[in-house]
């Protein structure tokens, strides 16, 4: 037998795929992480973390009993040890097609659903779906990152379109005239708005189904803040415009009832005209998932009780606190020096604030502005860069009130502290 | 506005990926699909399904009642509503690591595990990693078909070797020694064995082990199947052979447990020589875990409980239960015209059986065989061309050994029914 140096010399013949960094690289943990690698561990406060979109840990915004009571009932059933359809269960399906039908003008039938293990898992197979030689999609700049690292794992080609900050974050779309092509088959848009903190107004919405119809390509929703707004525009689903193009809705459970670690989410086609069938759409994703790991079973077993028992109040809590942190969250800052929000979140859990690097300094740009928060004030905040956008950052403002007050007066300080003089 | 027929009759540019068809069709679940569909509305007897690995929804095999309370308890604490980071919760990854150390001449570490969605999730990633531009990887013939289906979605070519029925299912050495060359980067073996339920003894997989370092290979050890042993061979996990050639070992709580619906599973690399971190393995696992979606996270949170809680009285009934089962299967078959099963079932949930189609009528192959018992007899079990082996059937004896004395009776009048005369 060979020493133990002898082993380690040879050539052995595996390695990794090399995509999977380029394609981690991307997303908003690795940024995060990056950051926490700053932060100085002789400060003794509390580090505040304003640059995810998970305040579970909050007790604020721990979830509702009924959501937790669902849970044990279906497992201590013993009806959901067992494997679910790869597509998810009837009656899970059946759930959520009616509790989302509550905002279409026509009714979802369960085979328009399909459950996946929460919002990532239903974009990782959506951009599996469309992902055909040669295929490319347009994506929106700012963007959620993980829709370019998932478009990288699966080999398919994007292209940004811009959201115009001055128009609340709505789609430019001559942009997406200007950048379709013949090989052009999706745009996604996200409603309520990751980054942006924006809702799109119905109008804007229709005239995005428009022009998807004058493009032949169809519309990628991504609706996993649906119901968590909190301004004057009301939450409107894309699938309203399903007879004008035809429209999926990537969705989860995870934001409205607080619980993203229970990986419970849907792909959803709002398509009265049945073209996502014609064309093959809805084939692929049953043999995507066919070959892909089905979300927990006894979650889908509670999901029914989830969307029945949750009582008003919860969501009316939630969004209360999610208004007043956002209220907070924009009049604070624009008492900041350097810091400009074009517009009042309305929706979901962030801010996009925009730097003027032009009045601080020693800041040379939004990932600088970052490290040097996180070194000098133990706050975390995602950078642009992370999202497609220099000079600018995203803040949360979904956690406690008073670590947020308190974040917020330490990204006052720092931005005083680099005033130039 | 168009009108509808103006919409549907419209060009679209969208179509579905065929890779995700071609894979899909190859699973076990399209197999038993079509073989329901054959099953005969008229027959008033309950069908049988002796074609899966999933006895959860019987009373005998309901799962631990720890890990039932561990799980509740978990949910209730409210810690493990949030994401979890995406390789796993630390104290989970621990938890792994002790409860696989007891079977290992080394302790393996936290960093060691990355837990996973149940073991598909863990073959998906792991042949994502593997799945570098003409690379190739061996799979065992027969083979649980999830393999090939994921390696065509992964776009990584694959060859197979023989498992020799007359030698309890060893892997034919000397083949892989011939279909193995420079692209070459890893073989798969299943133990204990899926569909062979065969259980492999030491000195066979250090064989397997320095076959793997003579070729510059590493091992993928599936061993979801890990202890439900119950003949002469104990379960010895690859990894005891980690120091000949890395291995990566596959499991979940699924099967020992019952639970195969939690979704709860891990990749672990058994490398004391850390050759896989050096050939960049364990980064692009970690890099593939960042861009997929994590197990969920309160399961995570209960994993410490349930390996430490569960009782040895439940493993121990479940694998008596298995014997019996296996026994019955084993000794029943012998009687059947048409059949044979080479070895008796040590392991797993599954018996091979080889069909003499000279001495039935009417019966063209395993398939026409499948279909036809399907609908003579309202028995599923599931056709060995599905495994990548003709004129076999793989037969579950996991289920109430009500049902299985049931089901192998109507196998037997099914086969004298087609014996010729």
């Amino acid at each position: 037998m060979e020493t133990e140096s002898g082993i380690s010399s040879r050539k052995w013949r595996f390695k990794g795929n090399e995509i999977s960094m380029r394609s981690s690289a991307l997303t908003v943990r690795s940024a995060l992480n990056m950051l926490m690698g700053n932060l100085d561990p002789n400060d003794q406060r509390p580090s505040i973390q304003l640059g995810h979109g998970d305040p579970s840990a909050f007790p604020s915004f721990r979830t509702a009993p009924e959501a937790e009571i669902a849970i044990c009932d279906a497992l201590l059933s013993a009806e959901y040890n067992g494997y679910s359809p790869n597509i998810g269960r009837l009656h899970a399906r059946k759930a959520v097609a009616e509790h989302l039908s509550h905002d279409l003008p026509y009714k979802l039938s369960p085979d328009d659903v399909f459950l996946t293990s929460g919002c990532t898992h239903a974009i990782e197979i959506i951009l599996d779906v469309l992902a055909c030689p040669s295929a490319n999609i347009l994506l929106p700049k700012p963007c959620y990152p993980y829709y370019e690292a998932r478009a990288i794992a699966s080999n398919i080609q994007f292209r940004y379109f811009d959201l115009l900050p001055e128009r609340d974050w709505e789609v430019d779309l001559g942009a997406v005239e200007a950048l379709a092509d013949q090989t052009t088959v999706a745009m996604i848009i996200t409603n309520p708005g990751n980054p942006c903190g924006n809702v799109y107004k119905f109008e804007h919405l229709k005239k995005v189904a428009e022009t998807a119809r004058k493009l032949g390509i169809l519309v990628i929703s991504d609706e996993v803040y649906y119901h968590l707004t909190f301004g004057s525009n009301p939450f409107v689903p894309m699938g309203v415009f399903g007879s004008i193009a035809p429209v999926i809705t990537l969705g989860s459970i995870s934001k409205r009832w607080v619980v993203p670690g229970w990986r419970l989410g849907w792909i959803v086609t709002n398509d009265p005209n049945n073209l996502l069938k014609k064309y093959g759409i809805v084939d692929s994703i049953i043999g995507f998932l066919n070959v892909s790991a089905e979300p927990t079973s006894f979650i889908q077993g509670a999901l029914t009780q989830i969307f029945e028992k949750t009582k008003v109040d919860f969501f009316t809590k939630i969004n209360d606190l999610l208004r007043e942190n956002a209220d907070f969250c924009f009049s604070k800052i624009k008492e900041i020096p350097g810091m400009t929000c074009p517009s009042k979140p309305e929706g979901a859990l962030f801010a996009m604030v925009r730097l003027n690097l032009s009045v601080l300094e020693n800041i040379e740009d939004d990932v600088d502005f970052c490290l040097k928060l996180a070194k000098e004030e133990s706050v975390i905040v995602l950078p642009g860069a992370t999202l497609g956008v220099k000079n600018w950052i995203r803040v949360t403002f979904a956690i406690e009130p008073s670590s947020l007050h308190d974040g917020i007066n330490r990204i006052k300080v720092f931005c005083e502290n680099h005033s130039k003089k």
